[in-house]
């Protein structure tokens, strides 16, 4: 597990490019594209926002239509193309078939993904001007993933990528993950954007089970601020040019292959939660003894979405009634005299009554750069693991004038 | 309605007084009673947070025994008195015991109330020391009417008080109320603390009914950080000493209550939004032309507590794109394509195309100490309005440092 990428890490047959198009008024890097030099299996999952941006329609569809064998993704980022009607259709279709022509593959073997503000039309010419020149820069090195990898970014002050390997038959297997997202994260799914590319060798149907599953407890157990984005999209492209054989349910291959993704898609999410808008510190919430998995879920996202919970994380307050309280809201029955509280490894709270600790001790501790809180309802076995970041003056700083 | 409430403004038989006991640091109000000459017909809402403070268990249970016949209550502020075990339950019952010696009633007669920080043990002793002078105290008037209502408050900057009157069979009703709450505000119930005394005579049964159906579209239509305190009481009592005859249910006098009980409650909750941790405009959510008032409800409810909306707020940024992705994610189906959005008077949305608009004057507007935003969803003819408040790097500051 590396995340300063070097040339080895990266997966065979891949290529990428970034430019900056002027979307983003400072003449960053606004624009990018990547794609594997043969039809890849593909996975992706989606916004579950009911207002969905253009782009993940376009998206959604020509997955569909290529029954999950795509070659690549075109993304700019400084627009969202959101709630900008059918001009906003026409632009997310219009930038793929116009890539298509420079990758010489059909319109729909393409991911579109857009990422910026909403309600303001995207100025597709600066794309399409762009295009042919993006897709000739393309280049199987470090250095233009890692260029792709800030061309995504909006609020972020840093790029975030992850990389996992494993061997197989001999062969050793690759890949690569990047993902953009600083505000506007919650579950379902949580992203804004992220794409992982390897070079295994799997059928699209495999890897979208997989994909899900891995979803669910690292994008979707992650929030910033509990705000679904309309263009969130992680995918997946797995084209097979490691030269491994094809990876079967079941196998050995299948269970490493399973635990790369977890590991990049865990490194990326957390990534995103430590650069959350104004953010000093991850808060891990781990909700342990419950009936299912599920109530244990919606106690831990809970707790991490409280503004109370947050802001006393900013302060480094060691102020476990607001965890409790939170809990208390979270429409899962349990009884509160059977719980325990542990904050960064201070025992606060047993079986519903208070402690005494030392306060500034607990002070002290909560101030680390990740912080670990443990809530035991003593009801059952369940477990969940939700991650969240400290609420600062800094976001609202960010958020007050985020267009203007 | 007035909110600087006189002398002829208060329901007979009704005495009030507070003092400072010790529990807020700073030698502040903190301990306050009142409570009615005679038994008073009674009705009251509470936290529906599954972690609840031993006074609001010990009210519950009193105004069961007493058959909704109460004769007052004890409030203090500085701690909750929650999450504080087998002591704070006893805490709670002797706050009440004590207080009836001195009232010369019974125990199950008084409502006892806590707010303040959740997990450190009432110093019950410091309250039980000041209760028999506190009971002397007492008076019928405006100003240990406004003591008690600046006793009460927490983190408040100002108190909150309405007043409203009406005229039955030829004698003047009259209602007065206070509340209290920055933080930790948020629906079932939102209030922390309110109390409401009137001279009317109305059965238990009767004011119960109203009292929910009333705070459905006030205290529980408002919002400041989504957080629901464990200690929220909202009580309602009616002792007839205005010699008016009972309030019967359908007639215009039960009507002329029921209008004034709101018109106090919808100006206590949006005093309280108003003086939200760090705030400094109120913004009236409205969803109109939905299928449901729930659904219509629950859009609203999800648009007020985005932090994104609220902060854009806090800068005076008509980021009308955030309001249209928390509807998304409300869990409602809804056509975006069908979708108004009208911010401070200026459509910005058009079924479901964004409208060009005068950004500086939008931003003006935007910056008055009330926005009015309201959303259309053109699908059907139910109607639901919720009350929040701007997120500031105020409320951050304020509460990063709470118990410290």
């Amino acid at each position: 597990m590396k995340h300063a990428l070097s040339e080895a890490a990266l997966p065979r047959g891949f290529r990428f490019a970034a430019t900056a198009c002027g979307l983003k008024k400072t003449g960053a890097l606004d624009l990018a594209i990547f794609t594997s030099e043969v039809p890849a299996s593909a996975a992706a999952v989606f916004t579950q926002n009911l207002v969905v941006a253009p782009p993940v329609l376009v998206s959604k569809s020509n997955l569909l239509v290529s029954k999950g064998r795509m070659r690549g993704v075109v993304i700019n980022a400084g627009n969202a193309n959101c709630a900008t009607g059918e001009q906003g259709r026409a632009a997310a279709e219009r930038t793929a078939s116009e890539a298509a022509k420079h990758v010489t593959c059909k319109p729909h073997e393409l991911f579109v993904c857009s990422t910026g503000v909403i309600g303001v039309p995207l100025a597709v010419d600066k794309i399409l001007r762009r295009l042919p020149q993006l897709a000739r820069q393309q280049r199987p090195s470090a250095r233009s993933f890692a260029e792709l990898s800030l061309a995504i970014c909006t609020t972020d002050t840093r790029p975030k990528t992850a990389s996992a390997s494993f061997k197989m038959a001999g062969k050793r297997v690759h890949m690569v993950g990047c993902a953009k997202g600083a505000g506007m994260i919650h579950p379902n799914m949580a992203t804004t954007l992220a794409f992982v590319a390897t070079d295994a060798n799997i059928a699209p149907g495999l890897l979208q089970k997989m994909l899900r599953d891995v979803t669910t407890r690292t994008f979707n157990s992650i929030t910033i601020d509990g705000d679904t984005s309309t263009n969130d999209t992680l995918l997946v492209l797995a084209n097979g040019q490691a030269g491994a054989p094809a990876i079967q349910a079941g196998t050995k291959a299948h269970r490493e292959f399973a635990a790369a993704l977890e590991d990049i898609c865990h490194s990326l999410a957390l990534q995103i939660v430590a650069d959350g808008e104004g953010a000093q510190r991850v808060i891990e919430i781990e909700v342990r003894g419950a009936k299912t998995e599920g109530s244990a879920k919606q106690i831990a996202q809970t707790i991490a979405t409280s503004p109370l919970v947050k802001t006393a994380f900013a302060g480094g307050d060691p102020n476990w009634g607001r965890v409790f309280a939170a809990a208390g809201r979270s429409g899962v029955k349990f009884d509160p005299h059977r719980t325990d509280i542990t904050m960064a490894g201070i025992h606060v709270l047993s079986r519903g009554k208070p402690l005494d600790f030392n306060e500034r001790a607990a002070s002290n501790r909560l101030l680390a750069p990740h912080v670990h809180i443990v809530m035991d309802l003593h009801e059952g076995r369940a477990v969940a693991r939700y991650w969240t970041c400290d609420f600062t003056a800094e976001y609202v700083r960010i958020n007050a004038s985020y267009r203007t």
